[in-house]
């Protein structure tokens, strides 16, 4: 069965969340005289990601876009840090931060390779908006934004990888999860679709990303570049 | 309330339906030794439109995309006609039709103007792999797609409208609905959103399309590169 589209996670595969996230929090919270690992306050906000998404892939919780979970978990952070006292419109601010996340280098020309050939679609857990905002930020040109948004539900849930295969005209078998964590992949695979790792050594720190896949994938590649050459792109 | 967002009504308004399906249907039923005026083939179908969706939109039948619509309705029009014997492959590539139709001649140049200063978006009642398929056709850079397959029923229906902002990360007011059809801008503008009509005087043979807007509407265009004038796009 021929590939037609590639679906794509976005937060450490396609951007540097970490470092954009570090870099943000200082830029807005150091003016107000508080300081800390900006690294760390990185990894503490994203440490809250998957106990939220659970609530919902658990039937807790209503589905709900990720900017009001990113919310509830900066909400959280503070808290432990002491800083109640961060202001309303700050955090409003903070939490936007996630809409203009830096790209990894390769990634805009690696985009751009990879539509000659194929479909491209984020299937991302952030919402249809905040992955507009990222494709402006970062000059990528999506054919359509599927992924949590349209499934109403989050990864790794089966449903959210078949019902962006579904809404881009596309059976499972022809669709390829590219991804940087193994855990996306195998969850890919089990929903049916193909699956293409991309090494992210870096993605939590220095070395502290998966530089190879815990999980078999049809393809492995050290950056979406060198995806591009293994699937023949011109 | 500033506009940041134009969503866009897709047959009629950036692309010639009638003509392309004409020429399309000739094409594939003509070497069959089969022959109409293919203008009013043309027409016979896209008059089964409304009340397929109609069936939709007051509960009859639930959703499904506009493909499936599209191919009862062309069984329809090929019974009518007297035409059963039209195999089912042929029946197959009419249907995909739909997914090529031509843009009118300034439409590509219009999107990219005002997608300098907007995020775009159709809102249209074809599903999300048909505007994808459109898009890639005509060479239009969407932010999304939103529209009927988002909201799970069709225009007129307020929700097509309010759920294609709010996908967006927009309020209806901050949003505009463009299209050539004055029940489609009336309908935009109960459901919140601001409105811009766009002359398409040929869209049903020549002269027989809107050519004035027949509802009050926020900007009224003789294209989509006046309406980028208008807009203030640089």
């Amino acid at each position: 069965m021929t590939i037609r589209a590639l679906v794509f996670d976005v937060f450490g595969t396609l951007v540097d969340w970490r470092s954009s996230i570090a870099q943000d929090a200082k830029t807005h919270l150091s003016p107000l005289g508080l300081n800390t690992d900006w690294g760390a306050f990185a990894d503490a906000w994203r440490a809250q990601y998957q106990p939220a998404m659970e609530k919902i892939r658990s039937g807790q919780r209503g589905f709900c876009k990720l900017d009001e979970l990113h919310r509830d978990n900066l909400d959280t952070v503070l808290k432990e840090l002491g800083w109640q006292h961060v202001d309303e419109s700050t955090r409003q601010t903070l939490n936007l931060c996630w809409h203009h996340l830096e790209q990894w280098s390769e990634v805009q020309a690696g985009l751009a390779q990879l539509r000659k050939s194929f479909i491209l679609a984020p299937c991302s857990n952030g919402h249809i908006a905040l992955m507009v905002h990222l494709a402006r930020h970062n000059q990528w040109h999506w054919d359509a934004i599927t992924g949590a948004e349209i499934a109403k539900d989050y990864k790794p849930q089966a449903v959210v990888y078949q019902a962006s295969a579904a809404a881009l005209g596309c059976l499972p078998e022809e669709t390829m999860m590219v991804a940087a964590h193994s855990d996306d992949l195998l969850a890919a695979a089990h929903a049916g679709l193909k699956t293409a790792f991309i090494a992210r050594p870096d993605e939590h720190g220095p070395g502290l990303g998966e530089s190879v896949a815990r999980t078999p994938v049809d393809y492995s590649a050290s950056d979406l570049l060198d995806l591009a050459r293994q699937l023949g792109c011109k």
